[in-house]
Protein backbone atom coordinates (compact mmCIF):
# COMPACT_ATOMS: atom_id res chain seq x y z
CA UNK A 1 0.00 0.00 0.00
CA UNK A 2 1.48 3.19 -0.70
CA UNK A 3 0.92 6.45 1.80
CA UNK A 4 -0.56 9.21 0.97
CA UNK A 5 -1.18 12.17 3.05
CA UNK A 6 -4.58 13.39 3.48
CA UNK A 7 -5.57 17.07 4.70
CA UNK A 8 -8.44 16.10 7.00
CA UNK A 9 -10.83 19.16 8.76
CA UNK A 10 -13.24 16.50 9.98
CA UNK A 11 -15.69 18.39 8.12
CA UNK A 12 -17.76 15.98 4.92
CA UNK A 13 -15.68 17.35 2.37
CA UNK A 14 -12.29 16.37 4.10
CA UNK A 15 -14.10 13.12 5.41
CA UNK A 16 -15.13 11.88 2.11
CA UNK A 17 -11.87 12.69 0.40
CA UNK A 18 -10.10 10.44 3.47
CA UNK A 19 -12.51 7.61 2.62
CA UNK A 20 -12.26 8.21 -1.03
CA UNK A 21 -8.20 7.83 -0.66
CA UNK A 22 -8.27 4.80 1.32
CA UNK A 23 -10.75 2.90 -1.28
CA UNK A 24 -8.14 4.33 -3.89
CA UNK A 25 -5.76 1.97 -1.93
CA UNK A 26 -3.55 4.62 -0.15
CA UNK A 27 -2.31 4.24 3.33
CA UNK A 28 -3.52 7.57 4.82
CA UNK A 29 -1.90 9.62 6.98
CA UNK A 30 -4.82 12.23 7.91
CA UNK A 31 -3.01 15.83 9.01
CA UNK A 32 -5.12 18.10 10.93
CA UNK A 33 -4.40 21.75 12.35
CA UNK A 34 -4.90 23.28 15.27
CA UNK A 35 -5.08 27.05 13.91
CA UNK A 36 -6.87 29.13 16.57
CA UNK A 37 -10.17 28.24 15.32
CA UNK A 38 -12.95 29.72 17.19
CA UNK A 39 -14.17 25.78 18.79
CA UNK A 40 -12.36 22.43 19.06
CA UNK A 41 -15.49 20.70 17.76
CA UNK A 42 -13.78 20.65 14.02
CA UNK A 43 -10.95 18.80 15.64
CA UNK A 44 -12.83 16.39 17.73
CA UNK A 45 -14.24 15.56 14.32
CA UNK A 46 -11.33 15.21 12.40
CA UNK A 47 -10.05 12.64 15.55
CA UNK A 48 -13.56 10.74 15.21
CA UNK A 49 -13.17 10.33 11.24
CA UNK A 50 -9.48 9.32 11.50
CA UNK A 51 -10.52 6.51 13.72
CA UNK A 52 -13.61 5.66 12.16
CA UNK A 53 -12.02 5.07 8.77
CA UNK A 54 -8.65 3.45 10.28
CA UNK A 55 -6.20 6.20 9.09
CA UNK A 56 -2.92 5.08 9.39
CA UNK A 57 -2.16 8.30 11.85
CA UNK A 58 -3.32 11.09 12.73
CA UNK A 59 -1.63 13.36 13.24
CA UNK A 60 -2.58 17.32 14.40
CA UNK A 61 -0.33 20.36 13.95
CA UNK A 62 -0.59 23.46 15.56
CA UNK A 63 -0.29 26.72 13.90
CA UNK A 64 -0.74 30.16 14.71
CA UNK A 65 -3.25 31.79 11.97
CA UNK A 66 -4.20 34.06 14.84
CA UNK A 67 -0.77 35.76 14.98
CA UNK A 68 -2.15 37.60 11.93
CA UNK A 69 -5.97 37.33 12.52
CA UNK A 70 -7.70 38.65 8.92
CA UNK A 71 -10.82 36.41 9.00
CA UNK A 72 -13.84 36.16 10.77
CA UNK A 73 -12.55 32.47 11.62
CA UNK A 74 -9.72 33.23 13.71
CA UNK A 75 -10.34 36.82 15.06
CA UNK A 76 -13.50 37.97 16.83
CA UNK A 77 -15.77 38.79 13.97
CA UNK A 78 -19.15 37.90 13.55
CA UNK A 79 -19.54 34.96 10.90
CA UNK A 80 -22.26 35.58 8.27
CA UNK A 81 -25.52 34.14 8.13
CA UNK A 82 -27.73 35.77 5.99
CA UNK A 83 -26.90 33.52 2.94
CA UNK A 84 -23.94 32.72 0.49
CA UNK A 85 -23.10 35.52 -1.10
CA UNK A 86 -20.90 36.40 -4.01
CA UNK A 87 -17.71 37.05 -3.79
CA UNK A 88 -15.20 35.82 -1.00
CA UNK A 89 -16.71 35.70 2.56
CA UNK A 90 -15.17 37.09 5.56
CA UNK A 91 -14.64 33.68 6.88
CA UNK A 92 -11.87 33.08 4.28
CA UNK A 93 -8.42 32.64 6.33
CA UNK A 94 -5.69 34.13 4.69
CA UNK A 95 -3.35 31.86 2.59
CA UNK A 96 -4.82 28.96 4.79
CA UNK A 97 -4.17 26.34 2.09
CA UNK A 98 -1.31 26.96 1.24
CA UNK A 99 -0.07 26.72 4.31
CA UNK A 100 -2.13 23.28 5.05
CA UNK A 101 -0.67 22.03 1.86
CA UNK A 102 3.00 23.46 2.87
CA UNK A 103 3.30 21.32 5.91
CA UNK A 104 1.78 18.52 3.99
CA UNK A 105 4.27 18.63 1.86
CA UNK A 106 7.07 18.62 4.57
CA UNK A 107 5.24 15.29 6.26
CA UNK A 108 4.83 13.13 2.37
CA UNK A 109 8.49 14.28 2.19
CA UNK A 110 9.40 12.34 5.33
CA UNK A 111 7.26 9.58 4.97
CA UNK A 112 8.51 8.94 1.64
CA UNK A 113 4.98 9.33 0.09
CA UNK A 114 3.99 11.24 -3.40
CA UNK A 115 0.44 11.66 -2.62
CA UNK A 116 -1.59 14.07 -0.77
CA UNK A 117 -5.40 14.24 -1.04
CA UNK A 118 -6.98 17.79 -0.04
CA UNK A 119 -10.94 17.85 -0.12
CA UNK A 120 -11.48 21.46 -2.13
CA UNK A 121 -14.60 21.47 -4.07
CA UNK A 122 -14.85 24.49 -6.52
CA UNK A 123 -18.64 23.99 -7.06
CA UNK A 124 -20.86 24.35 -4.24
CA UNK A 125 -17.76 26.35 -2.10
CA UNK A 126 -17.47 29.71 -0.56
CA UNK A 127 -15.19 31.30 -3.32
CA UNK A 128 -11.88 30.39 -1.38
CA UNK A 129 -9.33 31.59 -4.13
CA UNK A 130 -7.19 28.16 -2.59
CA UNK A 131 -9.88 25.86 -3.65
CA UNK A 132 -9.74 26.83 -7.60
CA UNK A 133 -8.21 24.51 -9.71
CA UNK A 134 -5.79 26.83 -11.11
CA UNK A 135 -4.23 26.72 -7.30
CA UNK A 136 -3.97 23.71 -7.00
CA UNK A 137 -1.98 22.90 -10.52
CA UNK A 138 -0.20 25.69 -9.16
CA UNK A 139 0.91 24.21 -5.91
CA UNK A 140 1.88 21.02 -7.28
CA UNK A 141 4.36 22.63 -9.35
CA UNK A 142 5.96 24.63 -6.57
CA UNK A 143 6.09 21.04 -4.93
CA UNK A 144 7.92 19.33 -7.51
CA UNK A 145 11.00 21.78 -7.14
CA UNK A 146 10.55 22.43 -3.14
CA UNK A 147 11.50 19.70 -1.54
CA UNK A 148 15.06 17.01 -1.54
CA UNK A 149 13.06 13.99 -2.06
CA UNK A 150 12.09 15.49 -5.90
CA UNK A 151 15.04 17.11 -6.87
CA UNK A 152 16.64 13.60 -6.11
CA UNK A 153 14.09 11.95 -7.95
CA UNK A 154 12.58 10.08 -5.37
CA UNK A 155 9.62 11.60 -5.54
CA UNK A 156 7.05 12.72 -7.97
CA UNK A 157 4.41 14.58 -5.65
CA UNK A 158 0.41 14.32 -6.96
CA UNK A 159 -1.78 16.52 -5.32
CA UNK A 160 -5.16 14.67 -5.79
CA UNK A 161 -8.62 16.70 -5.63
CA UNK A 162 -11.03 14.36 -6.35
CA UNK A 163 -13.90 16.21 -5.03
CA UNK A 164 -12.82 19.33 -7.15
CA UNK A 165 -15.75 18.85 -9.57
CA UNK A 166 -18.26 17.62 -7.63
CA UNK A 167 -21.82 19.12 -6.30
CA UNK A 168 -22.31 19.25 -3.01
CA UNK A 169 -24.88 16.48 -3.00
CA UNK A 170 -22.39 14.32 -5.09
CA UNK A 171 -19.61 14.37 -2.14
CA UNK A 172 -23.02 13.59 -0.28
CA UNK A 173 -23.64 10.92 -1.98
CA UNK A 174 -20.04 9.60 -2.97
CA UNK A 175 -19.41 9.54 1.74
CA UNK A 176 -22.59 7.60 1.72
CA UNK A 177 -21.42 5.39 -0.78
CA UNK A 178 -17.59 5.23 0.96
CA UNK A 179 -19.54 4.17 4.26
CA UNK A 180 -18.03 7.58 5.78
CA UNK A 181 -20.81 8.06 9.41
CA UNK A 182 -21.79 11.98 8.51
CA UNK A 183 -22.64 12.06 12.25
CA UNK A 184 -19.21 12.06 13.20
CA UNK A 185 -18.46 14.84 11.03
CA UNK A 186 -18.99 18.62 11.67
CA UNK A 187 -19.00 21.77 9.61
CA UNK A 188 -21.07 24.71 11.49
CA UNK A 189 -18.26 28.01 11.33
CA UNK A 190 -21.03 28.70 14.75
CA UNK A 191 -21.99 25.86 16.85
CA UNK A 192 -23.49 26.64 20.05
CA UNK A 193 -22.18 25.52 23.68
CA UNK A 194 -23.67 21.97 23.36
CA UNK A 195 -22.22 21.76 19.82
CA UNK A 196 -25.25 21.90 17.50
CA UNK A 197 -24.55 23.51 14.15
CA UNK A 198 -26.25 26.93 13.85
CA UNK A 199 -27.75 25.78 10.14
CA UNK A 200 -27.56 29.22 9.00
CA UNK A 201 -23.71 30.23 8.53
CA UNK A 202 -22.52 29.48 4.70
CA UNK A 203 -20.92 26.21 5.40
CA UNK A 204 -23.94 25.10 7.07
CA UNK A 205 -26.23 26.22 3.94
CA UNK A 206 -24.40 24.35 1.66
CA UNK A 207 -23.74 20.98 3.70
CA UNK A 208 -27.64 20.97 4.29
CA UNK A 209 -28.80 22.21 0.71
CA UNK A 210 -26.31 19.07 -0.25
CA UNK A 211 -28.14 16.84 2.10
CA UNK A 212 -31.31 17.78 0.97
CA UNK A 213 -30.37 17.45 -3.22
CA UNK A 214 -28.69 13.70 -2.63
CA UNK A 215 -32.38 12.88 -0.94
CA UNK A 216 -30.85 11.94 2.15
CA UNK A 217 -30.90 13.08 5.75
CA UNK A 218 -28.04 14.89 7.52
CA UNK A 219 -27.74 12.84 10.73
CA UNK A 220 -26.36 16.20 12.74
CA UNK A 221 -28.02 18.01 15.49
CA UNK A 222 -28.89 22.09 14.54
CA UNK A 223 -30.22 24.30 17.13
CA UNK B 1 6.45 53.94 2.48
CA UNK B 2 5.00 50.64 1.16
CA UNK B 3 4.96 47.78 3.37
CA UNK B 4 7.09 44.57 2.71
CA UNK B 5 7.56 41.30 4.73
CA UNK B 6 11.02 40.47 5.48
CA UNK B 7 11.34 36.65 6.18
CA UNK B 8 14.54 36.91 9.18
CA UNK B 9 16.70 33.95 10.19
CA UNK B 10 18.82 36.12 12.33
CA UNK B 11 21.95 34.97 9.89
CA UNK B 12 23.55 36.69 8.07
CA UNK B 13 21.90 36.59 4.61
CA UNK B 14 18.21 37.26 5.97
CA UNK B 15 19.70 40.07 7.85
CA UNK B 16 21.12 41.70 4.70
CA UNK B 17 18.33 41.12 3.06
CA UNK B 18 16.08 43.21 5.41
CA UNK B 19 18.82 45.99 5.41
CA UNK B 20 18.53 46.03 1.35
CA UNK B 21 14.66 46.21 1.64
CA UNK B 22 14.56 49.18 4.44
CA UNK B 23 16.63 51.10 1.59
CA UNK B 24 14.99 49.94 -0.86
CA UNK B 25 12.46 52.13 1.05
CA UNK B 26 9.80 49.48 2.70
CA UNK B 27 8.45 49.19 5.90
CA UNK B 28 9.44 45.89 6.79
CA UNK B 29 7.73 43.56 8.75
CA UNK B 30 10.15 41.59 10.15
CA UNK B 31 8.84 37.42 10.50
CA UNK B 32 10.85 34.71 12.14
CA UNK B 33 9.75 30.88 12.92
CA UNK B 34 10.06 28.93 16.01
CA UNK B 35 10.07 25.88 14.55
CA UNK B 36 12.06 23.41 17.21
CA UNK B 37 15.27 24.03 16.07
CA UNK B 38 18.05 23.17 17.92
CA UNK B 39 18.90 26.25 19.87
CA UNK B 40 17.27 29.68 20.57
CA UNK B 41 19.95 31.32 19.39
CA UNK B 42 18.75 32.11 16.49
CA UNK B 43 15.67 34.06 17.35
CA UNK B 44 17.29 35.56 19.54
CA UNK B 45 19.95 37.10 16.96
CA UNK B 46 16.59 38.08 14.81
CA UNK B 47 15.04 40.01 17.52
CA UNK B 48 18.58 41.88 17.83
CA UNK B 49 19.08 42.75 13.97
CA UNK B 50 15.14 43.44 13.46
CA UNK B 51 15.69 46.19 16.50
CA UNK B 52 18.91 47.51 15.28
CA UNK B 53 17.72 48.07 11.50
CA UNK B 54 14.13 49.50 12.81
CA UNK B 55 12.21 47.17 11.34
CA UNK B 56 8.88 48.26 11.81
CA UNK B 57 7.26 45.02 13.52
CA UNK B 58 8.68 41.94 14.42
CA UNK B 59 6.75 38.65 15.10
CA UNK B 60 7.70 35.39 15.77
CA UNK B 61 5.60 32.67 14.75
CA UNK B 62 5.59 29.03 16.20
CA UNK B 63 5.67 26.17 13.70
CA UNK B 64 6.15 22.66 15.32
CA UNK B 65 8.34 21.42 12.41
CA UNK B 66 9.42 18.61 14.80
CA UNK B 67 6.22 17.32 14.68
CA UNK B 68 7.58 15.38 10.95
CA UNK B 69 11.46 15.37 11.95
CA UNK B 70 13.64 14.31 8.78
CA UNK B 71 16.13 17.06 8.93
CA UNK B 72 19.00 17.27 11.62
CA UNK B 73 17.85 20.93 12.45
CA UNK B 74 14.77 19.57 13.93
CA UNK B 75 15.51 15.99 15.19
CA UNK B 76 18.27 14.49 16.95
CA UNK B 77 20.67 13.66 14.77
CA UNK B 78 24.73 14.97 13.98
CA UNK B 79 25.38 18.21 12.25
CA UNK B 80 28.01 17.14 9.39
CA UNK B 81 31.25 19.13 10.22
CA UNK B 82 33.34 17.45 7.21
CA UNK B 83 32.55 20.40 4.61
CA UNK B 84 30.66 21.42 2.36
CA UNK B 85 29.40 18.09 0.11
CA UNK B 86 27.67 18.13 -3.22
CA UNK B 87 24.46 17.11 -2.59
CA UNK B 88 21.35 18.07 -0.69
CA UNK B 89 22.68 18.09 3.41
CA UNK B 90 20.81 16.36 6.25
CA UNK B 91 20.32 20.06 7.49
CA UNK B 92 17.86 20.19 4.92
CA UNK B 93 14.34 20.66 6.37
CA UNK B 94 11.64 19.21 4.57
CA UNK B 95 9.66 22.31 2.79
CA UNK B 96 10.47 24.46 5.04
CA UNK B 97 10.98 27.54 2.58
CA UNK B 98 7.54 26.93 1.24
CA UNK B 99 5.94 26.30 4.99
CA UNK B 100 7.87 30.02 5.62
CA UNK B 101 7.08 31.69 2.44
CA UNK B 102 3.19 30.61 3.07
CA UNK B 103 3.18 32.24 6.39
CA UNK B 104 4.55 35.29 5.34
CA UNK B 105 1.89 35.65 2.44
CA UNK B 106 -0.28 35.29 5.00
CA UNK B 107 0.55 38.06 6.58
CA UNK B 108 1.21 40.24 3.63
CA UNK B 109 -2.15 39.37 2.84
CA UNK B 110 -3.24 41.08 6.62
CA UNK B 111 -1.38 44.17 6.16
CA UNK B 112 -2.05 44.83 2.83
CA UNK B 113 1.75 44.33 1.73
CA UNK B 114 2.76 43.20 -2.19
CA UNK B 115 5.91 42.59 -1.43
CA UNK B 116 8.16 39.72 0.13
CA UNK B 117 11.93 39.28 0.97
CA UNK B 118 13.25 36.65 1.10
CA UNK B 119 17.86 36.05 1.67
CA UNK B 120 17.90 32.80 -0.24
CA UNK B 121 20.86 32.56 -2.13
CA UNK B 122 21.83 29.95 -5.22
CA UNK B 123 25.85 30.79 -5.45
CA UNK B 124 27.47 29.60 -1.55
CA UNK B 125 24.59 28.31 -0.52
CA UNK B 126 24.02 24.80 0.79
CA UNK B 127 22.29 22.58 -2.05
CA UNK B 128 18.60 23.44 -0.65
CA UNK B 129 16.03 22.98 -3.48
CA UNK B 130 13.85 25.24 -1.85
CA UNK B 131 16.51 28.31 -2.51
CA UNK B 132 16.65 27.79 -6.30
CA UNK B 133 15.19 30.75 -8.64
CA UNK B 134 12.53 27.95 -10.11
CA UNK B 135 11.15 27.50 -6.74
CA UNK B 136 10.79 30.98 -5.88
CA UNK B 137 9.63 31.35 -9.21
CA UNK B 138 6.66 29.18 -8.68
CA UNK B 139 5.94 30.64 -5.31
CA UNK B 140 5.01 33.97 -6.55
CA UNK B 141 2.88 31.95 -9.16
CA UNK B 142 1.43 30.40 -6.65
CA UNK B 143 1.01 33.13 -4.48
CA UNK B 144 -0.98 35.21 -7.15
CA UNK B 145 -3.27 32.75 -6.94
CA UNK B 146 -3.77 32.26 -3.56
CA UNK B 147 -5.54 35.01 -1.53
CA UNK B 148 -8.65 36.99 -1.74
CA UNK B 149 -6.52 40.12 -1.97
CA UNK B 150 -5.01 38.94 -5.33
CA UNK B 151 -8.23 37.29 -6.66
CA UNK B 152 -9.98 40.97 -6.24
CA UNK B 153 -7.36 42.62 -7.90
CA UNK B 154 -5.58 44.19 -4.78
CA UNK B 155 -2.70 42.72 -4.38
CA UNK B 156 -0.17 41.42 -7.35
CA UNK B 157 2.93 39.83 -4.94
CA UNK B 158 6.32 40.48 -5.71
CA UNK B 159 8.62 37.46 -4.30
CA UNK B 160 12.41 39.36 -4.11
CA UNK B 161 15.35 37.39 -3.27
CA UNK B 162 17.94 40.88 -3.87
CA UNK B 163 20.47 38.03 -2.71
CA UNK B 164 20.01 35.31 -4.91
CA UNK B 165 23.18 35.60 -7.27
CA UNK B 166 25.27 36.97 -5.11
CA UNK B 167 28.79 35.20 -3.64
CA UNK B 168 28.60 35.00 -0.30
CA UNK B 169 31.27 37.58 0.28
CA UNK B 170 29.11 39.83 -1.58
CA UNK B 171 26.63 39.41 0.32
CA UNK B 172 29.49 40.45 3.58
CA UNK B 173 30.17 43.24 1.37
CA UNK B 174 26.57 44.41 0.84
CA UNK B 175 25.83 44.14 4.42
CA UNK B 176 28.72 46.15 5.76
CA UNK B 177 27.70 48.67 2.91
CA UNK B 178 24.03 48.74 4.53
CA UNK B 179 25.55 48.88 8.09
CA UNK B 180 24.82 45.36 9.32
CA UNK B 181 26.53 45.22 13.05
CA UNK B 182 27.12 41.43 11.89
CA UNK B 183 28.42 40.94 15.64
CA UNK B 184 24.54 40.70 16.39
CA UNK B 185 24.34 37.91 13.66
CA UNK B 186 24.18 34.39 14.34
CA UNK B 187 24.31 31.68 11.52
CA UNK B 188 26.20 28.73 13.09
CA UNK B 189 24.09 25.01 13.50
CA UNK B 190 25.83 23.79 16.32
CA UNK B 191 26.97 26.45 18.71
CA UNK B 192 28.32 25.37 22.65
CA UNK B 193 26.20 26.36 25.11
CA UNK B 194 28.60 29.79 25.54
CA UNK B 195 26.90 30.90 22.05
CA UNK B 196 30.12 30.39 20.52
CA UNK B 197 29.64 29.21 16.70
CA UNK B 198 31.46 25.90 15.83
CA UNK B 199 33.41 26.84 12.76
CA UNK B 200 33.02 23.47 11.33
CA UNK B 201 29.41 23.50 10.05
CA UNK B 202 28.37 24.25 6.26
CA UNK B 203 26.61 27.54 7.93
CA UNK B 204 29.54 28.32 9.46
CA UNK B 205 32.10 27.36 6.61
CA UNK B 206 30.17 29.20 3.99
CA UNK B 207 30.16 32.59 6.44
CA UNK B 208 34.07 32.41 7.00
CA UNK B 209 35.01 31.67 4.08
CA UNK B 210 32.48 34.67 2.36
CA UNK B 211 33.72 37.20 5.10
CA UNK B 212 37.88 35.96 4.02
CA UNK B 213 37.09 36.22 0.28
CA UNK B 214 35.63 39.79 1.47
CA UNK B 215 38.55 40.42 3.22
CA UNK B 216 36.48 41.24 6.01
CA UNK B 217 36.56 40.58 9.63
CA UNK B 218 34.01 38.26 11.33
CA UNK B 219 33.22 39.84 14.63
CA UNK B 220 31.83 35.91 16.01
CA UNK B 221 33.07 34.32 18.66
CA UNK B 222 34.13 30.87 17.28
CA UNK B 223 35.25 28.14 19.94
Amino acid sequence: MKPAVCLLSGGLDSSTCLAYAQREGFDCYALSFDYGQRHRLELDAAARIASSLSAKQHRVVKVDLRAFGGSALTADMDVPKDGVQPGIPITYVPARNTIFLSFALAWAEVLGASDIFIGVNAIDYSGYPDCRPEFLQAFETLANLATKAGVEGRMHLRLHAPLLHLSKSDIVKLGAELGVDFSLTHSCYDPDAQGRSCGLCDSCRLRLRGFQDAGLQDPLAYR
